[in-house]
């Protein structure tokens, strides 16, 4: 299936399953919607912290409908979304169209999906994939920059990488400069002050064997991490790993 | 003078005309300051738009000192502020302490006077300069992509080269992607709706030579041309090549 198929597939209730490992070819986006009083700060939050919330596109106030994915609604192509009032998640649903407000802004964020396929491509493999999970994600100690009511720590995604393929995976994803990049951080997770690397906050645990190395890139998920301090009165997320799945290639966020 | 000097001159009412030409090796910024209610439009109208509106750094509400020039103040350090109501032209003033608000937020946009000390270090002479004149602005018929209530025609900033130099010129300021980058147009000036290169909507006249050809950039006082249309309450602006001058070195902007 195709990304447009896809959508409809995740529109009709058909596919309530994470999107990783889907449409392979195209990038996959986090969403965060918030009342338009809260966009200057999440705009200009997003742009102080461009490795972990890289902007992709804004769909102003009054639009559902993304440029870059054909007859979609951002209320109703995403499997799970996650709703937050006041800072503390309160529901997660499978559309939003019932609660949907004539000021909320949508952001589409990029999401590390996009150089997946370019690390399977490069002959690395991603035990997630195989599995058929989520990507482990986690909170961290890296703050992120503040802007306005956001701020907070950065939360990644980890992927464990055989040792003598760290480098290969550094500089694949080094190359998607404006899609997480390259890793935040590469080995001791307790250095970014993850404790228990068998519990991630969002995600499914991935065993690490001895011959790998666990490997951490900047996630879109950090909003969903910001505004727990933030508290704005609603604010909704995709449910981790369950994302907005676009029509672009991801090669188009790929630079030589 | 260094910048810093030069701003102390500026905010104690020393040096009144254009910034063109001082402390070359600076970033020189175009000012924007809107009321909050208004920021959101404007940061999304300026990533929409990025070739005329490059932003450098934003400052919320409650600051106006940049983080990019050593104790300075945004309200106090450029020569003239032009000072715009409901769209219409209404002041130029020399500071703007008095009618300061605390929910003014301002953006500070990249200028192609960044450029100019590559091009000259590049052997291409620059008329303006030499003649110790302002840069010729032009309004024209290329349309920037809307985002909220501002909209309306780019703005650009003219340089007569000398035909031979032309592919130096482009080659040299495309290497300023995140500063406005390569000319939006070289040549005819009734191509991009300008009827007399002799009348600048801003700025000086320079006369073009035989032996010359007048190339077109993008210029941040498109959002002076703006707000015209979308007639915000107050935004306040720099006075067309009266810039803010950052500590920052020309060079960080460059790109091999």
């Amino acid at each position: 299936m195709d990304a447009y198929e896809i959508r409809q597939e995740i529109r009709n209730g058909r596919h309530k399953n994470t999107t990783s490992g889907l449409a392979n070819d195209n990038v996959q986006a986090n969403l965060v919607v918030l009342p338009k009083a809260y966009a200057f700060d999440f705009l200009l939050y997003a742009l102080r912290n461009p490795t972990p919330i890289p902007i992709i596109e804004v769909l102003e106030d009054g639009k559902c409908n993304s440029r870059f994915a054909k007859d979609s609604d951002i209320r109703t192509d995403i499997p799970f979304y996650n709703i937050y009032k006041n800072g503390t998640l309160v529901d997660t649903v499978e559309d939003v169209k019932d609660i949907w407000q004539d000021d909320f802004v949508s952001f589409l964020i990029g999401c590390s999906f996009t150089f997946e396929d370019a690390l399977m491509k490069g002959d690395i493999s991603l035990k997630h994939i195989e599995q058929n999970k989520n990507v482990a994600m986690y909170k961290t100690n890296i703050p992120t920059e503040r802007a306005g009511i956001f701020h907070g720590n950065m939360v990644v995604s980890m992927r464990p990488i055989k040792k003598n393929l760290v480098d290969k995976a550094i500089e694949i994803t080094s190359q998607f400069k404006d899609m997480h990049g390259g890793p935040v951080h590469v080995g001791d997770p307790r250095a970014i002050g993850i404790e228990d690397i068998t519990k991630p906050d969002y995600g499914d645990s991935i065993d690490i064997a001895d011959d790998e190395v666990p490997v951490f890139w900047g996630c879109g998920v950090t909003p969903q991490n910001a505004i727990l301090q933030a508290k704005p009165s609603i604010m909704i997320s995709h449910k981790p790993g369950h994302m907005f799945i676009t029509d672009i290639n991801n090669e188009a966020f790929k630079e030589e």
